[in-house]
């Protein structure tokens, strides 16, 4: 008589599950492999055009690399006095909270058995520009107001509990809570 | 004798600065012009995979279109239960963050004939994932802490003038202060 180990990978929204859930183990033995730090260079181009690489992050304990570098373009409109090569930075904003919101649903659902067919989002953010030009000092710089309206195909049941889970995204927490930004500058 | 119109363009820093100060000008005569919309829609792929598109903004009284349409991809490391076809949320948000302090150092100093010659930075946010995973509550979901280093190559005495302008940045403003964000869930 032979033993055969026969592993089957439960796929739900297509995350493994199991893959998160060896996640979720590791970490309940040893809360510090939580920890991770994020990072990127940016490199100034010319006018309103900058540019982002994305390489290595450290979580579960070590340094760790990508599959590939990711370059991130940023620009203005013409509008704007740019030159287009790039989303804006606070459409990047907004393109960083809607993604994490769409994974933190997605995610969270999978491990719960709850099944997304699909999932969209319209994201817009209102500004008024007299912030950001120093024109006023009874406007804000950043962002008055986000609205992220998502259409998702799963069972009616699910809504209340999705609403709930969306909560959880960190950049929804870190944007509407804020969080501690240190900046320096220095001579090159 | 004729009259011979010159048109002199005032480039600094790769920004002409004739193009802001009518912006500003235009503002200052009519507020509302500042009022602007930034918007994208977002769409889940799967698993940790999603797509933004972004083509369109309301800026300046009118809807303005983008000279090309931006997409935006967003996914996980395989460390994180996702096949790396983006850059991940997070790390989009710190570019959202360093791609508008850049800007906003660069066209301050341009409309103050202050002369930038190269400008880069690091940047690195620490988050613990047993937020996001929802394995404690005493930690939050989101950054703890974001740390922005800029490197620029300019007079000396232009440093702390510097510091004080990166304040006028809108991703800056909406990350350290937090803004309002509403989500929705609707079905399909």
């Amino acid at each position: 008589m032979s033993t055969v180990a026969v592993e089957v990978k439960r796929i739900v929204n297509g995350v493994n599950v199991g893959d998160v859930e060896e996640l979720v183990g590791a970490i309940q033995q040893n809360p510090q492999l939580a920890s991770s730090r994020f990072r990127l260079t940016n490199k100034w181009i010319n006018g309103g055009h900058n540019q982002s690489r994305i390489s290595g992050f450290y979580s579960g304990g070590e340094d760790q690399q990508h599959l590939q570098e990711f370059v991130l373009e940023a620009d203005e409109p013409p509008v704007l006095a740019g030159t287009d090569k790039g989303a804006n930075p606070v459409e990047h904003l907004l393109n960083a909270l809607a993604a994490c919101l769409t994974t933190t649903l997605v995610y969270h659902a999978a491990v719960r058995g709850i099944e997304i067919r699909a999932l969209e989002a319209d994201v817009e953010g209102d500004i008024d520009l007299r912030g950001f030009l120093g024109l006023s000092n009874e406007v804000r710089r950043g962002f008055e107001n986000i609205r992220v309206n998502f259409r998702v195909d799963t069972d009616a049941k699910n809504i209340e509990l999705l609403k709930a889970l969306s909560k959880l995204s960190p950049v929804f927490d870190t944007t509407q809570n804020g969080t501690n930004v240190g900046v320096s500058i220095a001579r090159m």
